[in-house]
């Protein structure tokens, strides 16, 4: 062990910096932090910026959510739950297959976890050893492979193109796998940041690719619920065997809680169980108590995502006239993932200055993609219909 | 990877059954679980198990804790917040080093994460590569070794011996460095099973020994605040690079609302973050809130402190006479742990029936103690005065 040599010399001649470990400084920082804390100094001075820089509903949860929150409170008393999750909840989620998408899935195979955060934790964990490669999308949610990094996996960009809509194909699984020998593949629909929704008929595809390469599918399903006019289909209508991860967190309004599920298959539940006792104890109780009442919620849900779509309308017809009308397809989730090539190549300070010359703030899309991200920006529309009117207008005086 | 070659076997084939990981599998399941899912049973059938194999408070949390959570619950919005916890509540914590310890520690170096469980994740993570060697007591909490294996790093235990009070010694760890090469070293104090306090002369000597041989030092101070008659130390007082873990969950009666924190030297809060961004985003929003109430109910807490001091007197009282009286120190924490060699080599089983027979629920040892295991019994006083007495009436007749 090097490190802990360097750890010695360092600890005990006092003379230089001790270090941590090499996989954490494979961990990238955030460049969206750096707007978000800028954004909050400003707010902090009164200055009123639009935030279109954070993915997380300005709603709050739904009111039988905070109904169930609060009974549960009134005992005091919330103690560890099973690994697995409360049962009810996990009865609960295999209902929501059955009334949301016409699927038996039996409750056993339904993991509650720690949030999405914890989900894709257990399942790399109990699915690859160090080393193993595992396809992620690019552009894609930076934490995929920022967690790969930390438990020394390795990811393997899986890039999206124009002519696909943006959407992993199973032509470019199979060549992937051709030059990289991957262990496992990951998807997300509708996506992060691009809002690309996998059509049905390619999802299944993309399923049969991945079985017929022997390669675990991994359907990150965090935005389901949130599409707008395309049908936002589960991995598991096509392959029982899929690893599906999903959370209450964005059409639930319940980022904070801390809340998500897992559905895996019968063979994994033993080793995810084991891990999640240790790792993790439990979900939050409070959290796992009022989540069953969040499918009860689907109305207050639906309002919400009517005003997404609002948002979304607005922005989708503003944009072009200001130069940002190079997106990304937006069928689902609530970003537009904005091409901002034509206006700048350093996404980063175009956003920087956006924020103090305009009072909007974005994300660069460096985070999301290695490649492509020095010209890309994301705009969150999960905000008010209000802010993303103010917004707009904001943007027309400052590009216009 | 063969493991990606197997399942690529399974998957095309479907003659075998596809494995996890060699790291999942590494981790062992808990023996505990067993007796906990026999006392559920019992206790469906309305048997009135008494509960003494879970390793959590029994009371609510403080009534300013559940205030401070439900005024939270008004607002609805319970959004992420910054992945090193609310500023108010970094402050918070370290209000709590000055006031209960004496010490001056910067908000800037207190991590607030998901429970003590996040805690050792991420020390582990930031500190360590893979292959790297950890001591970790012997007995102990049996998900230091399961995480350490679950990321690809190797317990080292360190074994705690009668004649030094089942504390562990410098002489003790510079010889397992010795033979096993350590990159750090993890003690508790008050532990877990044993309740043994470490002297702070002796942990003075600890913390300078591992700072001698170039050690991170992890302290695990979850059941701080829980002495009877004996002063709980932190590491901090004398090792100011110590990385510290501790959480609501023991002391103020939080377990399943998964808050917990961790101090940690200047040079280690970024890599923490970047992790804890991606492995965490953040703690659940409302433990955040509530947890800041914690520190203010000190008179609660010691009421149920004192509920606790009078549980072990009876305990320490009653077991000697039922052959039950070999315990380690146990003098924090909430727990006995007795050598039960004269009444049973194979403490699993002496539980199934002290289960089915007494309707006592206890942990069997190989939990803890892969040695010595065998021959120990985990008892948790955490629970009301009159369990433990009827517990102590229920084992004179069973064992009388």
């Amino acid at each position: 062990m090097t490190s802990a040599a360097d750890r010695l010399d360092a600890r005990a001649s006092g003379k230089t910096t001790p270090r941590s470990s090499l996989r954490a400084s494979r961990v990238a920082p955030f460049l969206a932090m750096d707007i978000m804390a800028a954004a909050a100094i400003r707010d902090r001075q009164g200055d009123g910026v639009i935030h279109m820089e954070v993915g997380q509903p300005s709603a709050p949860a739904p009111r039988g959510v905070i109904e169930a929150a609060r009974r549960a409170l009134d005992s005091g008393r919330l103690p560890y739950t099973d690994a697995l999750g409360m049962p009810a909840l996990r009865a609960r989620i295999a209902r929501h297959y059955r009334d949301g998408y016409g699927l038996t899935v039996a409750p056993e195979r339904i993991i509650v976890t720690t949030g999405s955060s914890a989900g894709f934790v257990l399942a790399f964990l109990s699915l690859f050893d160090a080393g193993a490669r595992v396809a992620v999308p690019q552009p894609g949610y930076p934490a995929y492979r920022s967690i790969l990094h930390a438990l020394d996996l390795v990811p393997a960009p899986m890039i999206l193109r124009d002519e696909d809509r943006f959407a992993p194909t199973s032509a470019s699984l199979r060549e992937l796998h051709r030059r990289e020998a991957l262990s496992g593949v990951l998807v997300m629909s509708p996506a992060n940041p691009s809002g690309t929704v996998i059509e049905p008929a390619r999802l299944a595809e993309l399923c049969a690719t991945a079985r017929d390469l022997g390669l675990p599918f991994i359907s990150d399903e965090i935005y389901h619920g949130l599409g707008y006019g395309v049908p936002t289909e589960t991995a598991l209508r096509f392959d029982d065997d899929a690893i599906v991860i999903n959370s209450f967190s964005k059409t639930y309004c319940m980022t904070g809680w801390r809340i998500g599920w897992m559905v895996v298959p019968p063979w994994l539940v033993r080793p995810i169980e084991r891990l999640a006792q240790n790792l993790y104890i439990s979900a939050p109780y409070l959290s796992q108590v009022a989540a069953m009442a969040a499918f009860d919620a689907m109305e207050e849900a639906e309002t919400i995502r009517l005003g997404y779509a609002a948002n979304r309308a607005l922005l989708l017809d503003a944009f072009p006239s200001l130069g940002l009308g190079k997106t990304h397809p937006a069928d689902g989730a609530f970003y537009l993932y904005a091409d901002v090539a034509d206006l700048t190549d350093d996404a980063a300070s175009f956003c920087r200055r956006m924020l103090e010359e305009a009072g909007v703030a974005a994300t660069p899309g460096l985070d999301f993609d290695a490649a492509e991200g020095g010209h890309h920006v994301r705009f969150s529309f999960a905000g008010s219909e209000q802010d993303c009117a103010e917004a707009v207008r904001r943007l027309k005086t400052w590009l216009g």
